[in-house]
């Protein structure tokens, strides 16, 4: 649960322009602000269902934008690269090949 | 116009994914295989000003995803950047400091 949580956090990060206004504050109250389906309905004067319902569709539309555009994909692959990248400066020891190599692999991301 | 061209066909290499079929389609035709609004309305058994009209408002589509997406102008910055590196690297004498600024300004983007 704690990873699907995380999951869909960063998919909301991502396409949270894409969707409509009721739609990220729904998403905002319920998965960065901890409340709960029934509080959320409360606020907004509707059924606890209806709640439920908007965020389980939102859920999906976030996975089918991710689907589409992979930018929760890519920003992971080009996280590991960044790493790697740092660790290679860092040690210092890294040569200017094994440096291009990641900078190759990173570009070709795009 | 050339410029807008190279523009609109680098957010429709982004955003392809989410028009529709159709959309898809005549943007391909008249943008990568440089068809005119007459070849392609022949084609589809439509009106010229028919394609014209699906035309110009998918390329307004593609700009709005671009204002809530920013995927190009985050490319054009990338490639900024992995260009920096690549001539940083290939110098040799690059310090490990100048490098991981650049390595740190390419993680901000994300």
């Amino acid at each position: 649960m704690l990873e699907k949580t995380t999951r869909i956090n960063y998919l909301y990060d991502f396409y949270q322009s894409l969707l409509t206004e009721k739609q990220q504050s729904y998403m905002s109250l319920y998965y960065l602000d901890d409340y709960s389906l029934g509080e959320i309905a409360a606020e907004y004067n509707v059924s606890r269902q209806a709640v439920f319902d908007n965020i389980k569709r939102t859920e999906l539309m976030l996975e089918e934008y991710e689907e589409k555009l992979l930018l929760f994909t890519k920003f992971q692959e080009r996280a590991r690269l960044i790493r790697q990248m740092k660790e290679l400066v860092s040690e210092g020891s890294s040569s200017a090949d094994e440096l291009l190599a990641v900078i190759v692999e990173l570009e070709k991301l795009d």
